[in-house]
């Protein structure tokens, strides 16, 4: 079928395109009969008003995009559902984009995001992003940005996130408070900020209850997934056989970490106490169930995209806007990985 | 910062418009240094070309849609995840809407995307979706579109799908061939066809092998996630005290129900066994670990995306295109949770 156009509904209908375009658009000088026809004539024939041309005119597109390093980690995909509900409440369609941790995939779908006309732009930072030109270049075109979960220091614009550092260090001290003397930490890649603040978190409850700091007991997982929790724990097993607390940057590591822990007959937590980090609702069904801390990946989808609003409807009325760095609130949940 | 425009390019440079916007196109006509002149100044000014204006012309918008039940659904972020990989591959954006098993979304955003003019349509069905003209519409307007896992039979378009049917004899025929004499089956909705396609299968498996099929042994999982599990399971344990075997309509409901028993002294598999579907990669953490279908859902959203691309070729060469129903291989996964 072809696509239906005014001109065709007009030619149907014996009247001029304009007095099509005005009935469809409600416009007073056009009779109530004409309006009533024209829209049952639209709507036998499918007609859809073109939006692209509509863009043209309103300089709108009503479209955001959404950049994170990995949709099928839980987190995300918690954050991705409130970024998606409350932009479609909104009329919003959000464009995803997955960087797979990857810096030089972010570069060119930031440059395809800005080539689209999106109005706005949401981004959680892959990995490896150290160079932030990208970014930069968003915030010089006044394109509205909000940064979440894994964001850059460097950059000017909103921000949504947890305090990564007291969170962590709220979990090392549930460690050491239950009687843990020798703590492990399965920490993120070096580069990125939340990975960074955990590992400080860490470290400082350390200090601040009189532990010396091991460097030899943390432990890298890049990629902090499920996989990087059996490697690092097989890891930590052949060289400390010492080790009465673990705390990982993820629910997944720790999981990972304790399927180890089962299968070599090492009993969390009698002889090692687990802590994880987001609250996946699957922590609470392995066996034993995951002491962690609660992220709020919905909320701060929710946040994140509120804050965009704002800025877009500032830069529609033309008002200055001053970005927002919002912290959400995390807690410790005590289950039973730990004493 | 203002938009930047082949205008101003121009009156910076000194030339024509039409000079500066066949430069930008490597037409023949203009020179070497005078194209390098224009890429440097386009370059300096962050020039970016108004997709929204290319658009009007090659009636392409390189962008295409997918409406899916739910993103955090674990099964369905492999999709997506698939679906992504291969259209950035493509050059294409995706838009991602989410039905939350509501028919009356579901609908709203077909003619969302219809009216965003994209290329094309990828959808795995809401759980109450039965009237189906919205998606008449799409083939009426000729817009290419693929189903994925849950498809309508009703509507001539190209599926990707799985063998619910045979997949579900295989998973009860496994419980059986352990020994199983009476086994529970925890399904989906009643709409859905794979939820209808499993549960024959179970049943089938059954009178194949002698055992006479109990209705008051299969529960209802609208949501088929982990709390429909939880209370199925708990349901089950206040109804019969004599089942051997169970086979969950997903791992997530395999997984809330194994939790029920682990907490209610009921040993899995020694008291029964249990069968999930989808083989979830954290199905091999929890205790017992679980055995189960693997279902392809990676795959799954490379097939959809593949499939869609060679439509959406088609109908810009004005070639005719025959749907396509492909069948994805799944297979069985044993593991600790079945004897």
């Amino acid at each position: 079928m072809k696509e239906v156009t005014l001109k065709q509904i007009a030619e149907n209908l014996g009247i001029s395109i304009t007095t099509v375009s005005k009935a469809l658009k409600n416009y007073p000088d056009v009779s109530k009969k004409t309006k009533a026809l024209v829209k049952e004539e639209a709507k036998k024939l499918h007609y859809k008003p073109n939006v692209f041309a509509v863009n043209l005119r309103t300089k709108q597109s009503k479209t955001v995009g959404l950049i994170i390093p990995e949709v099928v980690h839980h987190f995300f995909s918690s954050v991705v559902n409130g970024i998606i509900e409350h932009a479609e409440k909104k009329g919003y369609l959000v464009i995803i984009l997955q960087s797979n941790e990857s810096y030089k995939l972010e570069q060119k779908q930031i440059d395809l995001l800005i080539s689209k006309r999106v109005d706005g732009i949401m981004i959680s930072l892959a990995s490896n992003s150290t160079d932030i030109s990208h970014l930069q270049e968003v915030r010089d075109l006044n394109i509205p940005m909000v940064m979440f979960d894994k964001i850059s220091k460097l950059i000017d614009c909103s921000k949504i996130i947890i305090n990564d550092r007291k969170a962590a260090y709220v979990a090392t001290k549930h460690l050491i408070d239950s009687g843990c003397k020798r703590i492990a930490h399965f920490r993120g890649a070096l580069l990125p900020q939340n990975s960074i603040d955990r590992f400080l978190g860490y470290k400082k409850a350390l200090e601040d209850h009189g532990i010396q700091y091991d460097p030899s007991l943390v432990y890298i997982c890049e990629r902090v997934d499920y996989k990087d929790g059996i490697e690092a724990a097989k890891k930590l097993m052949s060289e400390h056989d010492d080790i009465d607390g673990l705390f990982c940057i993820t629910d997944l590591v720790a999981i990972g970490a304790i399927s180890v822990f089962n299968d070599n007959g090492i009993k969390v937590p009698d002889d090692i106490s687990i802590m994880g980090f987001s609250n996946w609702f699957i922590s609470s069904a392995i066996t034993p169930s995951l002491s962690t801390i609660d992220q709020p990946g919905y909320k701060m989808g929710k946040a994140t995209f509120k804050t965009l609003l704002k800025e877009m409807k500032a830069k529609r009325k033309e008002l200055p806007f001053k970005p927002i760095t919002k912290v959400l609130e995390t807690k410790l949940v005590v289950r039973n990985s730990t004493k």
